[in-house]
This record gives structure tokens, sequence and C-alpha cells, in this order.
């Protein structure tokens, strides 16, 4: 008998017809049953007259499936066995305690990411580079594009067209013209009901190069920097690629969705189109993976039951991190603040913040409770720009997110949220799980810009018997000290630095 | 006949009643002819039988004057002659073209001004040593009080008080319990209604000397950083403490008033009584110097047409020089941001930023039309803060504010206002009497912590023919460097590193 691990991949592969437009006229589903659950998920046509549906299944033990739809082959039933989960599997990631995450096995989960929106659109050896070098950071999502871009530093052509065709001929564009360029679909000979199999095959190798490194996969399915007419498609183009990426996709356990890169910047798309894509996604994901929608300037209804978490682009030049608290209590749901602004040097002031900015930002994002996102662009001789081509990290901010990861780990709970009680020239992240609670059992201080020599600290005046064991974090120079046990008012001698952090643990009895 | 230039002080003094409470039963006043002005003064009382009127003139030419009041001293009236200006004396300083300031004379003035809130009251060898650093400094606008200032950092007694008395003891002050003593006036033996006239005098020698180096004294009458009882006398107390403060200071052509510093921290003074104490000045310094109430939280409602311009401390831990422009437009008035965090390293949130930073807001503050103030609080052993000492500047900001005076000179016309047409990723400050036409003579773009390696400029599709001339500043380096001449659309090579400026003059044809 086949088969799989717990959210594995199980996938059934069947011949059919290959007349006509498959990708148009054929359908293919299949419904998998096990004890726990029975899931019907939509299959599709992989080009060479093969079908495939795939499934992920989140219990262990037998199962069965049974093919559907006219695809043209006959209707198979089989068995297959669910095994427990390898050690690195925790499942896909989920909600949890409203405004964090944890994969489905109940590990806790705290999005540290970067973007490297089409790293996968690149070379071979440059896709190695990239992976290569993810190996060696914290990050653990990726946010990346599955149709190609056209933007500043990003004129070439992608590797393959997620469509069959020939594109424009590009060889006038310059990095002066190339808005000229965007959104002007003429010249392109695509056909946006024939998809390529081969570009989403790739794209699935790099979802699983990824899922090998613990990096979850935020899928932009569509964006506005375009030249080949896939952010202008028809509104039944776009359905039929919604439906082709979920049946390819969602079966991954590292995928999350995020519908769009900068909603507001599409030429012709309007809220009832986004809505659309949404009830498409809920109703064919039979997984329910993260679903997103990022920005550009105003914010998308965060607030809208389909979107799980915000995905946010900072809409303020000088206060970006800072702002977290009030998005968690306007949108009532994770922050993800997937654009910070970029480590780099180049003319947009979107990406040419300094790494010590960066980390700051980060740090005041984290200890509000939301997420950072790192992204790097630097010129080079090149253009090989890790935010859009992946290749080297050259900056000095990355480095800095394995330390916040390993502290954002020691969070008792699922995260963290902002101290109500924090001093005004101060954040401080306390334990979501020991909000209304008086005395806590965590404080995570941080001090930002602000260079003090030191802190007094005093948590509570009737009590001068709690023991606080304390650490302090120089979050730039990546060093840890510990400062030994304290109890009731006690002072903390800091350095006069910028970037420290001041964590506190009270001590049980 | 006596003589005295124009803007210069011309004082009479005169024997009187020594009997009673003269500061509170005697009054004297005189009364100043020329062919341009007539001016009645209040004098005051100095203590020994001696009375003083004084009088700044505003004009050249002969002068005559009378004197009046129950001093018990002879009518007397005498002429002298008002000679022009010497070099140096440009006059008092008033609002020039609603949001920027100038001489008497016609002379631009663009504030940039430093605190040091009890220098005055130090020793004569610190008062020499902070001349001395002032004097290697470009600050022309020095905040200071009359009164004492009891504070953390501040916990010794003054070189006097303003009052005939002696204080509580204060032994027993320690920097862990000053803040119990605040406001608690019990235990001093103050009379608040006989000055000492020497504490006076003292503060005019001070005022004298500022005056000798170009700078401006910015006198703060009234705070709440006290011990003394001097922020909780009575309502009578305090209008006489004015009426005596306007007749000693007003014919300083340097003084400036600013009523309170951190108005909304008294704990007993309302609206009503900065309203009175606004009407007392309105009505009796005769030369309407700037007026200006500072905050510590909210602000006082710079609007009330007493105020001549906005002194503001910022509100929000982050945003400072970079809402220069909304401030602007809510109150119509010049925006002097006096407290914008002091570089230092204390403990507390608004005295230990870095010096970059510290920089930063302050060109933040300055291309948006408005303008900055210094400040430094490094810990040292003897305690010598500058912002509360003076004494010697430890730090690295003051040495640029030169460089950024330097600038501003360049201004055409009264200062800067912000350019709407700028960049969502730049501030750019042109002049304010260009502010409506198209084509601008003078740009003044900041980039602030961003880091771009070129900006590409285009000022006008249709005008390839105006020539511009380029320089790239430096803010924290301190250099300025000319790239040449340019036309139609350019771009200017920037090094990729923070706090640069570039700024952009149109040559005439």
């Amino acid at each position: 008998m086949n088969s799989v691990e717990r959210w594995g991949l199980f996938e059934v592969r069947v011949e059919g017809a290959r007349d006509g437009n498959p990708f148009l006229e054929r359908t293919i589903t299949a419904t998998f049953e096990g004890a726990q659950e029975r899931v019907t998920a939509d299959g599709f046509y992989d080009g060479d007259g093969t079908y495939a549906v795939r499934f992920m299944p989140s219990f262990e033990g037998e199962y069965r499936y049974r093919l559907d739809g006219n695809f043209g082959g006959g209707t198979r039933e089989e068995s297959f066995y669910v095994l427990p989960a390898s050690a690195d599997n925790h499942g896909p990631v989920r909600v949890a305690g409203q405004y964090h995450f944890a994969y489905a096995d109940g590990t806790p989960y705290y999005p540290v990411g970067t973007t490297c929106y089409v790293w996968n659109l690149q070379s071979d050896e440059r896709i190695a580079e990239t992976l290569a070098q993810l190996r060696k950071t914290a990050f653990n999502k990726l946010r990346f594009c599955v149709f190609p871009k056209h933007y500043d530093y990003n004129l070439g052509e992608p590797r393959s067209y997620p469509y069959v065709g020939t594109p424009m001929d590009s060889r006038a564009l310059t990095s002066e013209n190339f808005q000229e360029y965007t959104f002007r679909a003429k010249g392109n000979r695509f056909d946006y009901t024939r998809f390529n199999p081969e570009h989403f095959r790739h794209i699935e190798r790099c979802i699983l190069a990824l899922q090998a490194l613990g990096i979850e996969a935020d899928l932009i399915a569509m964006h506005p920097y375009d030249r080949w007419g896939f952010c202008t498609m028809t509104p039944e183009q776009d359905d039929l690629y919604w439906r082709y990426i979920i049946a390819r996709f969602a079966a991954y356990r590292n995928v999350w969705w995020a519908l769009a890169n900068e909603y507001d910047l599409f030429p012709t798309k309007t809220t009832a189109d986004w809505e659309r894509f949404a009830n498409i996604l809920c109703e064919r994901d039979p997984y329910r993976h993260l679903r997103s929608i990022h920005n550009c300037r105003p914010f998308y209804d965060h607030s809208r039951p389909w979107i799980t978490h915000c995905s946010i682009q900072r809409q303020d030049l000088y206060k970006s991190g800072e702002l977290v608290n009030e998005w968690r209590e306007r949108y009532r749901k994770p922050v993800v603040l997937d654009e910070i602004a970029y480590e780099g040097n180049i003319q947009h002031g979107w990406g040419n913040i300094s790494p010590e900015e960066l980390i700051r930002r980060s740090w005041e994002c984290a200890c509000r409770g939301g997420y950072p996102g790192h992204g790097e662009t630097y010129l080079c001789p090149e253009n090989v720009l890790w935010w859009s081509h992946g290749g080297m990290l050259r900056g000095e901010s990355w480095k800095r997110y394995a330390l916040l990861l390993d502290v954002l780990k020691q969070t008792p709970g699922w995260g963290l949220t902002l101290w109500e009680q924090c001093a005004w020239d101060e954040v401080c992240g306390v334990p979501e799980c020991e909000s209304t609670r008086p005395n806590k059992s965590y404080y995570l201080f941080y001090y930002s810009f602000m260079r003090p020599s030191f802190r007094d600290f005093h948590f509570d005046d009737d009590d001068d018997d709690s023991r606080f064991s304390v650490r302090v974090i120089d979050t730039w120079e990546m060093t840890m000290e510990e400062r030994g046990i304290f109890t009731g008012r006690f002072r903390v001698e800091l350095p006069g630095k910028p970037y420290m952090a001041v964590q506190i643990r009270r001590l049980k009895d």
C-alpha cells in the first residue's frame, strides 16, 4: 500500500484526455477519506495527457480516495496509509492565540521572514545560491511571486512563463523607460487559458526546497509589476488561474496565500475581484492555508473574515514597527510587517535604510507582538538584488534576525503583546497569555534608538520577594549578558548605546 | 547730553523711598519721547533706595523722558540722543513672513538654539566656561530660567535666590528622593514680595554676555521644577513677579519671553493664570518681545493671539521634526522645536538620543520651515550636564549646527517651507516667498536616515533650458561638494550614506 507522512503530499497521477484545451474544458477531483477527515480536492492538468490530484492528510492511519471528473480517464479507488510526521514536519502554520501563529502540531511559530520576489524565476545557479544563503539565515518565511516581475532592476525575462506563448520584444527596455512598458500587455502573444505546467512544477520544486529548510512559502499569487498581461487578464482568466494554483499548491504544507502584492496598484482590479478570488480560495483550498493581501498605500480592510493575518507595508516614512499595537487593535489579527523598508542603498526610499534602522524597526515590531520582515536592496554591478533575485546577502541586518528569533522563542505562550504599563520612553513585550495578569512571568524591554546608561525596575510596590533573572541583550552587537538575580527595586546598568534590550524573567518560587 | 545707540539700553537711575516694601508699595514709570515714538515704561526698585527705569529706543535722534510715580523722588525731565546702531546690533528679533524671524533692522534671523536651564545660576567659573563654550558654537538662542531648578541631576542650591529669605534644609535630598521634595514649599522662608535685586542684576549680566555673543536670551520666566515655593506663589505674588521682570528685562534687545517651561506640569496654575500673565506682558512690555509657552505633553493653544511663535516639545517618541509642517499649518506661526530630545546617555528617553538622531531631527525640522533646538545630557562624574548647568559640550551634535545655520542663511527670503511636490521619500524645503511659484530659485532636499546612491531630478517637463547649480551636503560629515551645473533631467550621484542633503539653485539667465 502507498504511504505518505502526516502533512506530507500525496499525489494521484492519471492519464486522460489531451484534446481541446484540457485546462479549460476538463475537470478532475478526488475525495480522500480517513477515519478523521474527508476531503475533496481539485486536481489539475499537468500537460502531456497527465492529470494529477494532490492531498495533504491531517491525520495518521488508513485513507481511501476516489477520482471524479470529466478528465477522460476511468474512476479509480485506492487505499494508502498516513504515517506519523517526521521530526521536522510540524504541519501547516495556523493562527494561534488570535495574534500569533503555531504549526498544526502545536509548536509555536514566530514568523521572521524575508522577501525575494522572483528568486524562483532565476537561473538554476542563482537559485542554488539563494538556497545556500537562506540556509545560513534564520528566516523562516519567504515572500515570492508566481508571475514574473517587471520593475526597476527587474527588466530581464524570467526562466519560464506561466502561460504558453511568447512575450513582447523587450530589447529596447531600459531602467529609464521601464515604466512606459508597465501594464502595456500589447505585443505579448500568450494564451491566458493554457498554462505552462513546467513553470508551476518548477515553483513546486522551490516550495519543497524551502520546506526542507523549514521556510514557509508566502506565495504572492498576483502583483502589478507586469508587462506580459498577467495582471490585466479577464475575470474568467483570473479565476481559472486561481483554481489552477490552488489545485497545484494547496497540498504543500508550507504554502501561505498572499492574494496580491500591492493590490492597490493594479490598473483594473477592484475590491470585488479580490473578494471573488478570496471566495475561490476559501472554497477550493481544503487546508485553509493562511491568507493575506498586501498594500502599497491604503491597507486592504484586514477585518474581512477571509483574511487570516495582516500582511502590512508600512504607510509612514518614519513609523512602522511602532504602530503594530495599533494595527493589532484595529484588526484583531496577527500583524506581519512584511514590508518595513529594506536595508540597501538604491534610490528609492523603501529600499535604502541602514541595517541598524531595519533591525530597530524589527524589534519595535516584535516587542509589540508583531512579526517583522527583512529585505535587502544593495546596488550591485550585475543587478542581483536580494529583494528580487535572491543570490547573496551583502548587508548586515540579516545576521541579526537569528538573535531576534531566538529571543522570541523564549516567550511563554504563543507570543508577545505590548505591556500597557510600560514607560513612555520604552517598549515592553509581555506574554499575550498573561496580558491581563498583574504580575507577569516575562518582560522584554527594548530601548530602540535611545541610549540609557541605566534603567530602574520595580514591578510591584507590595512585592519585594519575587526574584527576577535579568539578561541584557545588545540587539546590534548580538550579545546576551546574564546580570544575575534581583528583587524589589533594582537598577540595571546599560552601556549608553542604542538598540539595547533587557529581558526579565520572574523566577518560580 | 547722554547718548545710547539704537536698540541699546538707556537707563535712568534715581534715589527714592526705602521704607516699607518698595517692591510692593512704590511705582516708577518714565515716558520716553522722540520724533518717531513715545514709550511709557515701568521702572523698578533696585534695592538700597535706588529706582531705575529702562528704555530701548527704536529710532535714532533726540529723545526726552519724564519720570512719574510714587517712588518718593522728584520728577525729572532730561534729553538724550540715540545714535545709529553699532555693526553687530540688529535690534530685537521679530516674526517675519508669518513663519520666520528677522531682526528689527531687516536682517533675517534663523533660530538655532540650545538649552542650559540654569547655567546662569552656577559659579562664576562655570558661567565663564559656558560662555567660552558658546563662543565656539553656532547657537544664536539660549533657553534659560530666572528661577532656580530642582530636578534630577539638579539638586544643588543656586548661587542666589530671586527673593529675600532662606531655603528649606536640603541636605537629605538625593537623586532617589528628589521627587518627594518637588512642590514641597514648606520649610522655605522666602518673602515672595521682596525681590533680591542682585539675583536679577546677575541675570542681566548674563543677558548682556549673551548679547555680546549674538545670542538671543530665551528667558523662561516660570517652571515647575521647584522646591522653594516659586512655582506655587499666589496670583498677586505672580503678578508682582511678572511686572518686576518686565520692568527689569524688557529693554534688553535680545530678550524673548518664555512664559513657562512645561506649563502643564504646574500643580496649581490654570490657563486663566497663563492668560493673565500674557496680558500683563502684552500691556507692560513696550517692545513686544517674542512670547511663547512651552509644553511637556499637551501643547498650549498656540493660536492664542499673544503667542508669537510655537515653542514646542515633541509629543511623539519617534516623530518630531517630521511634524513641523503640520504644526505650522495648525497654528500659522513660526515653529521653534525647542525640545526635540537631547543628545546624551542619561536614563530618561528625552535625554539619551544619539548625535546623529538629533542632527537628523534638526534637518527634518529645518527643511520644513521650522527651527530646531539642541540640548545635551551626558552623564558626568560632577553632574555638570549642559542641558542644565552649561559647562563644556561633550557630544558630537553641537558641531553640526554651524553647517545647518550656514545653509539656512543661504535661503532666499525669510526662510523655508516644505515643497508640496516633493517625493514621499524625501523632504524638500523651498523659499517661503516662492511657495506658490511653479519654478523656484532654490531647493534644499534632505534624505534623513535614507541612503540613496543617486537621485534623479527634473523640475519642469517644458523647461530644458534652466541651469541648476548643485551642491551635495553631508550633514553629518560636514562637507559641501559642488557638483556643477545641470539642465533638464539630471542625476546626482550620492554616497549611499544617511544624512545627505542636496542643495539646488536655479541660476539666473
